[in-house]
């Protein structure tokens, strides 16, 4: 599988975590999303891969490709069903999912490259605005968050789900905008048992061939 | 059944859709959105039925709560499988998904009431900017998903799908702004095939109990 990606990319990280705790190997194609001009990433190569033009995109042996973060896990999770990233019980998953979504719905797509850009150059706003714009919606995600989840090691107890898949990398975006989160103390020892897991950690985006 | 919702709320709206296709009964307790001083969607008492204090929020008969609608709509697929709402391949299934979810991530999000509220009052502005900034991500997810459909009656063929399910209301959207759509044919057939059945008509914003 070749995983088309980008180290700083929170929805890759996501996807590159799965990949890990399913134990399957893959290739990462870099897409710079910080080129200048914004480089292969808008052009009409990847545009035929991905016509939304963004990481990740999965394409399987097969050649057929998969977009979209939560929908690549859900297949890897379908495909690959060991070890589970969703409990059994429909209820407990509804609530794993829940949290997972409100990362990837109401917290990432608001503080995503394209919204920062458009913010900056169309709406002319300063690094200070758009950092406040940032931490806006990651504060008012980690509150309700904070309140979701259970008591550890993980989100949901004692086995890693969808949720900390999400939380993790979202947590490294907080860091980037030096964000206070010592007011999310469950959130924060649900990130240190997932980062003791070789499969959280080598899915960071400082250890990605593409990182600096 | 009880879902927490508001008329023009285009996530709840979705959940609508989806429990009128399973044909289960439900009890509407409106949640005002647009209340002067954020009303009952910001007091303590919702907050306990939702931390995140959105809609939709769905109380099950055993006074569960779940909510984020793609959690709350796949409780009800899994829980209710008939009809299903995403086929039975992986393949296609993560290729419904990927649809669901550009409109669930990277449209609705942005052009929800919070980020609206934000650009004018922190950020200073104007209806018609802000209309602007609806109108860009609309435009973006729709010239994707454009190419990701298939051709009709439906989003993905024959049979409805969560992909269906989250378009109409992304359109119902989109008109709120007197957006041109004519770009976007085979999102428009998807969205007339869907209207004509009953389960999405009555879910439409103007028939609902809370509309003005």
């Amino acid at each position: 599988m070749k995983l088309y990606s980008y180290y700083r990319s929170s929805a890759a990280f996501r996807v590159r975590i799965a990949l890990n705790l399913k134990g399957l190997a893959y290739e990462t194609v870099p897409i710079d999303l910080r080129a200048k001009g914004g480089g292969e990433q808008f052009g009409e190569a990847f545009r035929a891969v991905n016509p939304q033009m963004r990481v990740p995109v999965l394409e399987l042996d097969s050649g057929d490709v998969l977009l979209q973060s939560l929908a690549i896990i859900d297949y890897l999770d379908e495909t690959w069903p060991e070890p589970p990233l969703q409990p059994a019980d429909p209820l407990t998953r509804a609530r794993v999912r829940a949290v997972a979504l409100i990362i990837a719905t109401d917290i990432h797509p608001l503080n995503n490259t394209g919204p920062q850009r458009y913010l900056a150059r169309t709406l002319g706003h300063d690094q200070a605005a758009i950092d406040a714009w940032v931490a806006n919606w990651i504060g008012a995600g980690f509150e309700a968050i904070e309140r979701l989840i259970t008591p550890g090691p993980y989100a949901f107890g004692d086995a890693v789900t969808l949720a900390d898949v999400c939380l993790v990398p979202q947590l490294a975006n907080a860091r980037r905008i030096d964000m206070a989160l010592d007011r999310f103390p469950k959130i924060l020892a649900a990130e240190a048992a997932c980062l003791a897991l070789p499969a959280f950690a080598q899915a960071r985006p400082e250890v990605q061939p593409d990182a600096p």
